[in-house]
């Protein structure tokens, strides 16, 4: 008899950072390696950082004495849209020069080992599905909620693609007809109004209309150093601007949950990203505007919760997306980890 | 050998009128029955309008030369939210007294069938996505565009309920923040500016505003014979008032569908009510909307076109309903209607 494990790799592939992870088949972090994308310096320099932080974290799982046989498969998360069945990313907003890459194809020439990609948000939100906030919950949106707002939405277990694989564009959903203009081009987008940068611009614009706010003060009129978790301290400690602008930003995301909650019907939101780490100031408009304002019925029993695994959980759920493919995940509760050879 | 048809019998109850068809495996409807649904003269009244109806149906069937044993299962579609599993209505928004209705027990008990429930705007979604404007797109969103705006998603060819029954009230999407007054109780909702309703109340505010419009004339000053279909036929004939009415629906409902393209990306969205009988009038402002708005990648591909089955659609999906649940649906292809016994 001998014990045989199913470890995986997970890789994020962010506009800032790749995280690289070493995973059991029941959801055991082995190693972890974090390195810069680096995207400024083009495409093969990224391919090769992922290729680096990948290897990492195989040798560091070597060193726990994970064989090389028992890794199955390396999983990615990557900026999208993208065709995930193909391996390729069509376009990568935030990282110049991937347009059309086969990201599949290049790291399976460089590993062993088959390579299965997924888009960003979308792994995102397997990964609180599988080992996060959303365990044990089939019918779950994510909402990241960053410089931009992203999301992942899962139906019956399995992430909801679409028909081009783009479905989970929750940030440019238009809550305000002729509203502020949103990077996309459109005007009125939730990202217009509820990412970390839109607050920041709603803040500044407030000051700069003659709002008096003790900001001013902290950054000494340099307003370019307002951040969002400024705005976010600075309500917690009373001011009555920046309690307004967190007070407005939760109703905007309530009206974009509330929309999703009325058409989707999921059974949680879950927000992620740098904001949701505001706790009550974020979630208490939040969940009043939702559960005002949402089709009581559709409402009831309805979770609105912050995300669990913060920046692991594009990896985690990269790993997660190689489980599904390989039907492994559904396996997890019938047989247990170790398999008797 | 014998030839063996498999027929159903489906069931739409509207607020207004009953619609029964009596419908072939294969998607022939053999008979129909429409009448009153008289639901101002209470519950037993109506549920004994369903049975006549049902059952003139069978006649009709049976004078087709339809055996009863054929007939394998009753569907019906009803209002909701409702839940279709457990056979209960538990609100008929325009149907008074039908709070907590088991409708699937008061009709089992009368008709020596199993009896199937789903919600009418699914079951209208459903009826599109078998033998309509749907047929062979396995991911699509119907928009019923009436009294009020309903809805109905098709996921991988099967009803996007959601954690509670209620997934699909694209009516409700808010789309501008603090705008019209819904009968929901809600601001800015979908339903407020594109039902047929809404096109009514604001060319009628409008006018009361004092915008100049041939309407006044046509109705003899008498607004409240405005009609939406009115509104329409005279921005047809140039009316400026009426034209942009018409044309700010289309975008208002360019609005909702943008929404849905990126959050659920359908390869599809059908619109189907009165409304939707307009043509160009409508479908132009709502296509070029959507073109410009909704992310390239996500609108690629997706078509937005008239339903095709008219009133009798939620009847029709109520039999399709049924199919799906006896996994008969599946078969219409690889085995041929008639069986050998």
């Amino acid at each position: 008899m001998k014990k045989i494990s199913i470890n995986v790799i997970g890789v994020d592939l962010g506009a800032t950072n790749i995280i690289s992870l070493l995973v059991s088949k029941d959801g055991e972090v082995v190693a972890r390696d974090a390195r810069k994308t680096m995207g400024a310096k083009g495409k093969k320099k990224t391919i090769s950082q992922i290729i680096i932080s990948a290897k990492d974290v195989l040798k560091k799982g070597e060193e726990e004495g994970i064989s090389a046989e028992s890794i199955m498969a390396l999983g990615i998360g990557g900026p999208g849209p993208l065709n995930g069945d193909g391996g390729v990313i069509h376009v990568a907003p935030n990282i110049p020069g991937w347009t059309n890459t086969n990201l599949v194809e290049e790291l399976e020439g460089e590993f062993d080992l088959p390579v299965y990609l997924e888009n960003d948000a979308n792994a995102a939100a397997l990964g609180e599905w599988w080992l996060g906030a959303g365990r044990g919950i089939d019918n779950l949106v994510l909402i990241t909620l960053g410089t931009g707002v992203g999301g992942g939405i899962i139906i019956g277990g399995e992430v909801l693609h679409g028909a081009r694989h783009t479905a989970g564009e929750i940030g440019h959903m238009i809550i305000r007809e002729g509203g502020l203009l949103c990077g996309c081009g459109n005007h009125g987008c939730l990202e217009a109004y509820a990412s970390s940068s839109a607050v920041v611009k709603r803040t500044v614009g407030a000051i700069k209309r003659g709002e008096k706010t003790v900001l001013t003060d902290l950054v000494k009129n340099k307003l370019e150093d307002i951040t969002c978790k400024l705005v976010y301290d600075t309500a917690r400690d009373g001011d009555k601007l920046c309690k307004q602008i967190v007070e407005e930003t939760g109703e905007y995301l309530g009206i974009g949950i509330t929309n999703i909650v009325n058409t989707i019907n999921p059974e949680m939101v879950i927000l992620g990203g740098g904001m949701a780490k505001a706790g009550d100031l974020l979630f208490k408009p939040v969940r009043k505007y939702v559960k005002e304002h949402a089709f009581t019925a559709a409402m009831k029993g309805v979770k609105i919760v912050p995300a669990a695994l913060g920046v692991n959980a594009g990896a985690i759920g990269a790993v997660a997306h190689v489980l599904k493919k390989k039907d492994l995940l559904k396996m997890i509760e019938s047989f247990d980890t170790d398999l008797i050879n």
